[in-house]
């Protein structure tokens, strides 16, 4: 699945959908620098928006804007304001129609017991009707995200101490949530007693303690991997070390086999595996299953090059990076009125001429959502010659919508949710389509397939979500930028 | 009493104090628009903030930033997006140590019953108690705004019907408060029982109706002026029409005589006088009081003009622009490493060469805060010739800070609070000084004394404030931007 | 005259009109930054563009750029780049179609005998023929301003020593040039031989030497006010101290009238006197010519004000500032769609209310141009119930466009060209109207008509312009921003 | 070789050199709008400033800034300002110390004959002593460019045909220079007689003409390719269509070999190959040069793929991405106070870990220029647990800086121009080291030795340059951004 690109934009399913990356930094004199260049590293999970809240034991202090994170921390006193020992950070992936500016993380209030700032990765699927009870108890909301549930749980619980506060909390929400929690003493990181979302737990050379949503970022600051959280498990660092608990009732774990698909970085130790390899296997495995004979195998860059390669390596034709893909596309592109044929596409990826004409081609990708933009690939192929192209995938075909934090299009948009395999791929144009199996991907993942979350390809959820019962909801208020 | 300048940047007394402007529009096809004209009309009255929040029966959209008006709205087709014929606006002098981003207003919230925007124009004295007793009930607070505050006290009433609950909300709270509110579905406008700050009825050529801090808004677009609203009315506008009740006990009125001396506009219409002709009277009964001797009388460009036309008037003497204020003045001035003396004042002012020559010289200004502006003009005056500097204010001096809305220095900072008259006219080195009377001041606004809140040159403050048993409070958290 | 508002943009007659400040500094180990002052002082002069450059003996440094003073040099550390104790400094006016970027002064070139930079107030007549015949030998231009014409004939000159290629370069042009010159090793300041521009010289404390459009600038940096240069004169500083010659054959001073009547500052010391002085008896002067029966005198805020004294003074009737204006218009303004009557002139000007109603009221301005937006402001009074409304100029009809460096409309824009002056008052609405004379405007200049240049009030040029014999010239090139 | 990190800027030899793209388009109704997209498919040939200038066969306009084509063209509308149908558009890679804002091209100016603009991509070696001539004879420079010494030979050319002028004008430089001219009338394209910079011909669908420097700017607009211009060809369109001519005396073709190296899109078409099976080429004779033992082959990403591919399947060994490339790294990036180690390679670099652990592996770039990139990457993958690192450079040492338009580091910072191969293995820390020989790299491109410039290679140039007689010279001037 390449990301978006120009003509084909996301329709988001709703407003309260967003995968998300977070870092927190414990007792480093850089905290917020070093939160920064993590988030630099998670950069790939958010894209709209960027936060940071350090606390230097006294006070917390927040910088929070919408763009990349170099965008929004462009001022570096503005940064080295953020003074103090320990910070969190925040990257986004904002949905069309909430209100952009206040849904910006680390969230930061004040309530009784003092400053609180929380950045999270997930989606709750009762974050509806949490905070439909809260307003019916006079609870004020500034923003659509769950986060602020959460807070506003937080604050209303009847427990005494700050830790079971957040636990009693987070028993009141369900599904998918990473969670960081800064307060002026202490820092909070948690995996949902699922686990849909990673969260690592990391150690500076100095001492100090990383928490990051993957690897890479503890690798960007020098940082040594110590080990994931569990499902359901509560770090608590504050000036006594670090503690680790357990006090949700035990559940399956459900880690989001997505993230191994697509949404994590190849370079990412994940749950055990680097993604890379996963990615790899998945080929191998696809070819396996539906093998083809082809001159090469063509990866779509950048999303199915792991996958490709392992995929030529079993059926033994050669790999070729024979579409080139253009790194500068920008955001706001401007578009000729005479349209071009398969412009939006031909702005990312260009075909290597000479080497493709009269050649039978596989083309490998890691998903297929909509298909449109795979339709204009084969179209670009067909014109620069190619003489068949074979379309595989590298994951089952894509029925159902994600709940538990990653935006994806409506299950009507899906084309797998309303085509055969066959339909799917006359619509693409290709000579031949193949998806991996549902077992292959599991296989591939190497664990028992209640260990991992597959609801967008088998459309088994494993926990149920409160727009089912009452259907979408409109967003309330939006704000301009 | 002039704006900042730049080497004199005014020293708030702590987070809590602002003076605004607030501007509400009722069934016009262009309501955000003619809200955004208004806001520029009231400019002066904020700098730092500007916001819309528009209604269209259905949603509520926002669109709120830091800066003047015309830097936040920009972008005409963002400003488009504010669709509906309702809308409410707001500037603000935001306040050092805030945390900026989230204070910007109007704010708005979704709670139990809806959307929910509110734009508030003075301060109120209690809001440290009320907060933390919320607080103690769980409620979270993203900003150090009272705004947020009344917002809680809404939202938590018990009271079923909205103007009920907006009511209960605010017979809570106690100081200054000219509020608008809007809803999906309705408006409502309310002075607080003191009545310190203004807030006016406005008509729009096809009907619909307009709320402004000031009349210039309404003569802007273009509307009609109806009436002051009182002291502690309540105005309430939906599909029904408009309906005015008074729901508070009534108590003594307590407008702000600082709006008539410096605050509002010249062309401001202000309970039933206009400021310009009350500033003039001003200057000549300070001439009555406190005569001098001299060739020609000169104002403080530009906020001593009026007085000192007065002035002039009143002893006969000629008025002369010997002060020529340069309107350039940027926020961001960069200054030269080798100090200029009274560089500050000289980028703002500039002396008519020839013209002082030898001259004896009245300087009027509306009121002197902390005398140090005051000592660089009579320095600059001294420079540019002049024989003598008789320096008369035409308000008395001015002894506390503002508690109701008005941002201003310490009491510490008032030249006048610490010094006799006679030890400030030396300090800033004029050869005489002469202030208005208390009596003066009010027998010029034409009112018995307790119409008015005098509470900044009389100490007599009408309701106490919470800081006075506690002392002042640190900001629990600060944003960058 | 007021500033062109927003509804009635000025049409510039052609591309090459400009009116500009230009400001030297030399002998001061912040040269840039006094220059950057000193530019701030003259921003009246100028505000679509700004640059400075500098040098430090060895080689030149520019900074240039489109905007206000305080937005070109937002960058401390870029300012601080330009080092050297010596650099120039422009501000301009531009005008529409000109090829924008390249425009910006000071025009910094590389030529045979090293680096030069020229910033130039005025207007050549004749620099259309010039570089035409450049061009025939083989120039090149990137701009389509008179100073790169200059800079070509510089470069061109047979001359050995660079001051007399520059006094060689200066003998090819006619018309008006107030021009600042800077190598890397010299700097040179001259008047065009009429004198149509101001140019002054001043000291620094240090002892550093100064040039300057307005005595402001020097004002503002703390340097003495010498002399103005001398019509013709030419003044070089270098390493051996300042020399000043008068090279060119003399001729009848032209000064330009209108500095006094609208362009300087008022602060402005000008070949004499006092700017605000002047304004002050040609208000004086108009009332004994065209006196009239009112209840107030009121200027037209800014312009009018000097005038409006000296007039009411004379006709001892009150001087009030009965139209209030709003300091605050920016330039990109959002109007609304539903057109407010006099929307324009209501955002820049209110009238104070209850003052003006039944009055009879004299409105006094500095000139007259096109008369919309006077009769706009008639329109406002009356509105405001004033009783009549009489207008009075301090300055005789404007008749003819400047050819020598003021940007103006065209002839057929001016009313006063194609109307008799009871037409222009029935265009307007007053109930009278009345202009100086020329020969008052003279008297209060207080110099035989021959040492100023009058032609826009007297349609007597004294140099003619290439464009009479050709038409006017459609510009070549044109760059967007 | 990698494009410039962080920390390690890359010096510029001096203020002449820059690599660059160009594109023209003649014939369509949006041509500016086709330009703009051209430009961006040439991109990577320049990210520093662009500009279009159009034609709408009376007038031109120009549009011009510096960053990357979507910040310059930012504003659709005024992109639509730049009327016509015809347009050149250009993109450059800046040197340091130059006027860069007078250096965007294409550059326009006026001279005798009309409006005249040049778009050029390479660098003329004899530019210093002809700007020297003409400087002599009394010409002005605003830029330190080659293109405005060829503006200034135009336009004192004898000639009287616009084209002869041209011809004329090129006549009289030497070097490398691929240029587009536009006027009002007329487009002309040329390649100067080495032929050193490529220059394609393509028609658009509608019967338009393109040029560009690379075919993917055609692809990306729909045209189709023609053919490669001629060394020494000069092409000119006007309103009698397309005119090909070969005015100069031929000499041998010496097109630049480095841009099958390094510098062209690897989809593009290049006299007559793709460079990706160039590239792939080049590490196939790489490893029969240079064969090594070793588990995995990872290319340096994304310089090296195409080779490593090569290297791996003539070796046998698998290809892995085992260097995964962050593609979010901006230009100002804020980097900790407190050192990360190789924290510039880490931001752009990332191993994938598990992969690499205990593994032998051969790593291939396409070149090696100072070797402190590559030190840091050995570092990383020995820091990831490999075993033996093997260095595999797919061409030969670089031991000479470019004169012909590529900004390259000073012969003393090119690694191989001081040390010898081993030393150099040594340097980087590599097990060993293999470059590609010259015989091996001119066969790979298929084509005898004197077909092609190989000098940063082989040290042999084929046109000496200016500088080497009189030594590298300051820049004069310099302007602030």
């Amino acid at each position: 699945m390449s990301l978006p690109i120009l003509d084909e934009p996301r329709t988001p399913f709703d407003g309260f959908r967003d995968e998300c990356g977070v870092v927190g930094i414990w007792g480093h004199a850089e905290a917020a620098n070093l939160a920064y260049l993590g988030l630099h590293a998670l950069q790939h999970r958010g894209q709209e928006g960027a936060g940071i809240v350090a606390s230097d034991g006294l006070q917390l202090r927040a910088m929070r804007g919408q763009g990349l994170v170099a965008d929004v921390f462009r001022d570096r006193d503005a940064l080295e304001a953020l003074a103090g020992s320990r910070a969190i950070g925040h990257v986004r992936y904002s949905t069309a129609g909430g209100n952009e500016a206040a849904n910006v993380q680390p969230l930061m209030v004040r309530y009784g017991g003092g400053g609180l700032a929380i950045a999270h990765n997930g989606n709750y699927v009762n974050a509806r009707s949490v905070r439909e009870e809260l307003e019916a108890e006079g609870a004020i909301f500034q923003s659509s995200s769950d986060t602020e549930v959460l807070v506003h749980l937080v604050a209303r619980s009847r427990q005494r101490s700050f830790v079971n506060r957040v636990v009693d909390a987070l028993a009141r929400v369900q599904g998918a949530g990473s969670v960081l929690v800064l307060t002026e003493r202490m820092m909070l990181a948690t995996r949902d007693p699922h686990g849909f979302r990673p969260l690592v737990l990391g150690q500076l050379p100095g001492g100090g303690w990383v928490f990051a949503s993957e690897t890479p970022a503890l690798d960007l600051i020098g940082a040594t991997f110590v080990r994931d959280l569990s499902p359901g498990e509560v770090v608590v660092v504050d000036q006594d070390g670090l503690t680790s608990f357990h006090p949700f009732p035990r559940t399956k774990p459900r880690a989001c086999i997505f993230e191994y698909v697509y949404f994590s970085r190849p370079d990412t130790m994940l749950w055990g595996k680097d993604v890379y390899s996963v990615r790899r296997e998945l080929g191998r495995r696809l070819a396996q299953e539906q093998p083809c004979d082809v001159d090469m195998v063509l990866p779509v860059p950048d999303s199915g090059v792991a996958a490709a390669l392992g995929f030529a390596r079993e059926i033994q034709a050669p790999f070729e990076l024979g579409l080139i893909r253009n790194h500068y596309v920008g955001r706001s592109f401007i578009e000729p009125n005479q349209r071009i044929r398969d412009f939006g596409v031909k702005l990312k990826l260009n075909p290597v001429p000479g080497l493709l004409t009269g050649q039978r081609v596989a083309v490998v990708d890691d998903s297929l959502v909509r298909g449109t933009t795979c339709r204009k690939i084969v179209r670009l192929l067909r014109a620069a010659g190619v003489a068949e192209v074979h379309l595989r995938i590298a994951a089952p075909p894509t029925v159902g919508p994600c709940w538990y934090g990653i935006d994806t299009p409506t299950r009507e948009e899906l084309i797998a949710s309303r085509n055969e395999i066959e339909e799917i791929g006359r619509f693409v144009g290709a000579d031949s389509i193949g998806y991996l199996s549902l077992q292959g991907l599991h296989a591939a993942v190497h664990e028992g397939e209640d260990g991992f979350c597959d609801a967008c390809f088998s459309g088994q959820y494993p926990v149920l979500h409160d727009d089912l019962q009452r259907g979408p909801q409109l967003p309330l208020f939006a704000e301009s930028t």
